[in-house]
């Protein structure tokens, strides 16, 4: 362990807490209390956890389990860590977002469901709203060093959303075996320049600091698009250094997430931010995958009037089917009042696309990355004037005299204007992330080196484990039946390229 | 005038003001920035108010009209203030209920568009968030009251909203003319217990000015159910002391304002309170109006599953036919997980229905008044504690361990925790307030004593003023096409029993 | 009696039928056996009729009640007509359009329940399929003849529908008292010629037959619009000569039928004609009143993208809150698939509009008379060709080789097409054609001349004979809440301007 | 050839017949003009297979194929067939349903678009309405044996549905090897002793026919579900003779096939049957995969309220978030009007759930065969008795004396009662097939023996071809976005987990 460790010794490693002294900021434990309230609610509407929590009291398939979570530290993500607990596991955590952490979600963490704040008794996490990339990555880097790890080792499993933790272990294993790394000018980004930084201080701190914790890693589960996409490049590169479980792509996962997830956070997020009448509008969405499916069920429901941009001549031709108008960007951008990103591409809207807008349109992203919508071209303009209304919300007013409504900077509206997906949702999602940490811990000979989706019946298993709180009585197949249908009675039900 | 005026002399009177001195509240003026933008915003949603100041730009209906305006003071009232002011009417204003004041909006109607809050040039606006019952009556009376009255008059006409400011007028005149005010002790209530102290006061004052303010009204135009109710009573007990419009009927108010505005705000309200998802719950819709109407719409386009309760046959066959299931509260309050009443009735969701909900039930009101949910009864019993989980949330926790949600205390929900109704929903029932105003003030002789709705003509003219801003183009009909239906070529069409 | 009629003498009276001899059609009682078949299926269906029936059947409130009908006999109405004969009433029946009988329908109903074709024991119906125009006269008339009228009087009461029946009656007493009847030769129309012929005979053989018959009816029942209409006019112009209950206007009439009987029958009737996928098509609904409710509802509902065209600006704005484009026909003429007049105008669209379509486009009329789609224009264009393609069902084809769809030549589609108005929803209305009928004959005091409509206990008294076969549940008002709202327990429970 | 060829003379080939001497029914070619006006409206809704008319006009690719057709024979067949001759293949064609030939689509391919009844010159059809097995296999046989195949060959692409014309070859190809046909006394099936004597008689007349006809086929495109479970288990036991495409899991076919097919012909299957209001009605839809999702939407649409019924959680649970009851048969089999099975299952409704159903339920069956409704274990009931209302509508009457309504016998309803999927539909489905076979018949190397999915470009190729129609525009990929997303320009988009 080195000086820069927030807790060396023995006494404060008793003392969980959500930040670092020095030039880090001080979380404020007495949050606790409205925290801890918040996710009694929440566990209520998160029954996969809660199931789960009750079928492995006994078993406690996570007891050795050093869990390494770098994930967005909010109330739902509070019942998770309390759920890997509950299940026996260790578990430090950081957030995988600099502005997603909801602070009273981490001090409620940190004092855990017996504590109190002179005296928590939960989690380490090293989050909080409002980083710095500097802290970000520290905050990363505290999370996969524990405190005696030459006692006992360090983490032996990664919890990731975007794969930053697994980034950082195998970008130090990498620089360690190659005895340097590279200087942080020649990154090609400001996040990369970080990380160059943060290796560069541990290379000389500990020369092989990153390959053990690789050593010891039985495996990482992954949660979304972005960082699965990473993971499939090293195995392809043949780079990757432990097992993987591709949770994004469960169906429990993607299709609730993507789908559900946002036909509510959607509308919740125009109202809080705008408190315009959706009902009557002209809505855009761009993209009809599941996201954009959602996002357009949601306005349609408000009475809106939706027009669904697409590339893919499917997804295009789905949108016609259900009855909404297919258009281009260009066709409509004069007429229409809201204009929603769903793509996961760049560009969807350009800064020319907004000059032509009407006069108090909205532009909000809920696809991926801010650069859906051209913010950076926007802010270059010289005939346009940013003037902000409200947190996350800025009417950006033209030459001409009109001006349109941004959300979030151009970032998730649903994160930025509203609170994310709800409880339930992420339920189904977490319930995945679990079952996914369970099966690499536990049956490490069955998932040699490589990414795996989850087996069906795990899938299924989450579903099942959602129906009772929805009153959702499902029927059972005879034998008979079964046989004639050729699977199990207990499932699972459906081919692997089934597409529900 | 009296010594409790805050502004008797001529160069207070320029000083319009939100407050009163001595033991009320000063209004911060300089929330009047933030007010001004907001405003902004709102004028682009309500197309109607704003197509009327266009029409009346040099003709100027109201000039000479002196307004007494009694309605919630919002961002959306300040546009309909503004509005009279464009229209030539001078004006005074209170808020119609003690909570619901914005006080940016407030203020950035006092300093008014051209002001600062050091030289305020707005019109004088008695109103803040949280008043008390004596506070807010007093508020009443100073926009009854008009500084320079002996000179030039009191006011002309009111603008009513729940009809208290027609009650002040009528219940003063009353008591003049009996010269005795009963005594507070007599009263019924705490709130007309405090109606009688004014009067009592005022009495003492001055015994003729409720009687001479009556004189001078040319008219109220009324825009809520209860408010109208009483003109109708007044009418009929041959009390009315002069001529009212009810706005309230009016199709583009209250098919509007009730349908589409709560399909908005329900949702809205329920996310913002407790960010549960919607979608796969069962949410429960007491009353099939048009309130009703709007919130099984919106709760279903969330992905719930809806359960009517009604008592009007007609309305219940109506939400059988759009394919609702219609029970008893009775068969259905074990297994619902949200709850809605729009009834306008009282006890709808008994205190003893709460205590056999499931846990974490939601409920809400978006009906009428707070006794619509039995918070009074829920209050009483042993077995419940309440814990207050964030403004306007409350959770009820009973002795058995179970709880239940409760919004707002059980007043409106979509006031209490979002933000009422969009800014176009009130643009069709202030350009339907504004319409009415012009038509008593200035079509006098055609509107004797009694109580009106308004022309059904300019209840399509309200409707018209909002098409373009939705894209919407009109059809006209041809000479001949109007000669074969019998109607005229840019109407009314249809007739006054029709139900749209 | 005249020798026209068929069944002078009393053996003939008791054998009912639907036909003349002479000249006339004999019908096939042969059908009877499939009519009663279906009649037993509808009667499920129309649980309000069966429910008046067992309500009524000890009081037989229409005992005495000699009942003329003019209304489309179909099963339904065999249904209505034999609910009448269960309370008591003696009925003759015509149908009240040439094409509108079902002829299983008519020979069920004369065979009657308990009869055989050999020996039928039902009730005389002059209506066949495909009637001339001379006919149809003939046979209205004979059902407002009864055989022995001179012994024990003429039909007391009139069932209605367009008025038919009503109008002769009025027009025979008309010409009877100016001892004259006009010239045929002077009809402005086709139809009154036939009328005037009628007549004049009538008047040779009878000079005070219609005037005796019109003083011996204590009232008619006017199902719809047209015959509403005329009933009004005649007591405006003071030449109406019985007390009239218009039905038409009754909430469980004119919402359901309109509404959601054309959400049933118009994607019934272009799924039958044309066989073509709604879904992914763009509709344009012309008129947004109940009829074009339900006609975009039952589109969407099936996938298309509706566009909808509309005069009237408030039905306008409905249409934009419900999430449709409004546009003019111009505008879209070129690229919609489908066109539906819903209007209860002429030339909505026009021959011109049918030119400019796209190939194929289908075009259909459920509003109400075949004027609205300019068939007329149509047919006299020289660049234009006929093909049938089916009953009902037409191609037409231009010269530049594009070609339309017309379905039932213009005519109401959902009775060509498809067959017309489901049961259930018939029954809604005819439970107030009977309600009605036991109002007029046994409370005629409360009823002096004049037109009235049905009192609003009636109408919710007929939604709630339908609540239990949809296994809705109705809530019940304590007497506190009752008085709280200041209605009776039992109902009613609206305003006469209630919207619903 | 052998002597029961029916035209096995040159003169006689040139005579295409739909129908063979002797035994069997002699098709009316007279029916071939109203096919031919079908064929021409069915051609402007397929608009994929019209595309691929144009796209492949010069080309040819199908120059030299001999196919094989064994696929329901309806017009939008038609329209796949006189494609396939379009793009320069020869072809013989069979149904591959007893009952689902539409006698004038083959008479209108038989006569062909320019020849006349007298001098046909299209395609030979073997197919009638109502065919016995015997008559069944006999077509089959027929269109696997060409005139004059010892020439120039019998058939070398087979393009099917149920994989019936595959299973001849197959099975006579095992026996030729075995070098005998075992008794078909033996066979578990009516059916398959048919199949039996079939073979039977062919190895008598030719012991070699079947194993040329295998060696000669260059591959075979496989329409449905089950042909496609049948080729895989092939492939896996090592028996499979020539290679496969599996069309039934493209995109554009089973999602569009199963869910805006169904969506689609549901609702025009039970109003046709019944004429019964749907709105307002319980519908329990058992199953909610894609065809399930099509018939809830439609009934929903249609203003009834659905139950689903299902088996796989995920699919629950996508249910419930969709907003319907998810629940068990036997709860709700007493009190919910309509009930659909759509599972592909057996038994899914027995009779002993008809014998509780409430009075008039109407009871149909959408999704594979007819054993998913128990009506062998109904008819054998002593308590029912069966009275037919009309083709394909049973009443079924229990000793009770409540009855239910049975569509098609528990055969497909939207095939028994309604017309089938609609073209636009089907077009999506033909235009893979078409696809798939130039891809069989031009690429043989890339398909060694084996069973293959369409490729994914391919699959949106046949969605890109159906955009047009709708009016639907497609957004294109600028190089950069492409290569941001890693996919090319012109797709396709997706990985092929993608679940659309």
């Amino acid at each position: 362990m080195t000086s820069t460790l927030p807790a060396p010794d023995a006494s404060a490693a008793a003392r969980p807490r959500t930040v670092a002294e020095g030039d880090f900021k001080v979380a404020d434990l007495s949050l606790a209390g409205f925290g801890r309230k918040e996710i009694q609610l929440a566990e209520h509407e998160m029954p996969g956890l809660m199931a789960l929590r009750r079928e492995y009291a006994d078993a406690q398939p996570l007891a050795g389990a050093r869990v390494t979570g770098s994930l967005h530290m909010t109330i739902q993500t509070a019942v998770l860590i309390e759920t890997l607990v509950a299940l026996g596991a260790e578990v430090r955590w950081a957030s995988c977002n600099i502005f997603s952490t909801q602070d009273h979600a981490a001090a409620a963490v940190v004092v855990g469901p017996t504590g109190t704040p002179e005296a928590p008794a939960g989690v380490p996490v090293y989050a909080w709203k409002g980083e710095t990339l500097a802290e970000y990555w520290w905050c990363t880097e505290q999370v996969l060093l524990w405190p005696d790890d030459s006692a006992r080792g360090g983490p032996n499993m990664i919890l990731d959303d975007g794969g930053d933790a697994t980034l950082l272990v195998h970008k130090g294993a990498e620089f360690e075996k190659a005895g340097a790394v590279p200087s942080p000018e020649t990154a090609d980004s400001e996040e990369f320049a970080v990380i160059l930084g943060v290796l560069q201080r541990s290379l000389t701190e500990d020369s092989q600091r990153w390959t053990r914790v690789a050593a010891s890693i039985k495996g990482v589960t992954e949660e979304t698009t972005t960082g699965v996409h990473r993971l499939y490049e090293m195995q392809n590169a043949g780079t990757l250094l432990f097992p993987a479980i591709n949770v994004n792509d469960a169906v429990t996962k993607s299709k609730f997430d993507n789908k559900y997830g946002c036909r509510h956070s959607l509308i919740d997020g125009i109202n809080r931010a705008t408190d315009v009448l959706i009902g009557g509008k002209v809505a855009v969405v761009a993209g009809y995958g599941d996201v954009g499916k959602g996002c357009a069920e949601s306005l349609r429901g408000q009475g809106a009037r939706v027009i669904v941009t697409e590339v893919d001549p499917i997804c295009a031709l789905q949108a016609a089917m259900d009855g909404y108008q297919v258009a281009t960007l260009e066709d409509v951008v004069e007429t229409a009042d809201i204009f929603i990103t769903a793509t996961g591409c760049f560009d969807v809207i350009t800064n020319e696309h907004m000059a032509r807008m009407k006069h108090q349109a909205i532009v909000g992203n809920i696809g991926h990355f801010d650069n859906e919508i051209d913010m950076a071209g926007l802010a270059k303009r010289d005939d346009v004037e940013r003037i902000n209304i409200k947190p996350q919300v800025d009417e950006w007013r033209f030459a001409d005299g009109h001006s349109i409504i941004v959300l979030s900077e151009g970032r998730l509206l649903n994160l930025g204007n509203a609170t994310g997906h709800p409880s339930f949702v992420m339920s189904n999602s977490f319930s995945n992330q679990t079952i996914a940490q369970i099966e690499l811990f536990t049956k490490t000979d069955q998932y040699p080196l490589g990414v795996y989706t989850l087996p069906k019946h795990l899938d299924e298993k989450v579903a099942r484990l959602h129906l009772d709180a929805l009153g959702a009585k499902l029927t059972e197949l005879s034998k008979e039946q079964a046989a004639y249908l050729g699977v199990p009675v207990e499932g699972p039900y459906k081919s692997e390229h089934y597409r529900y």
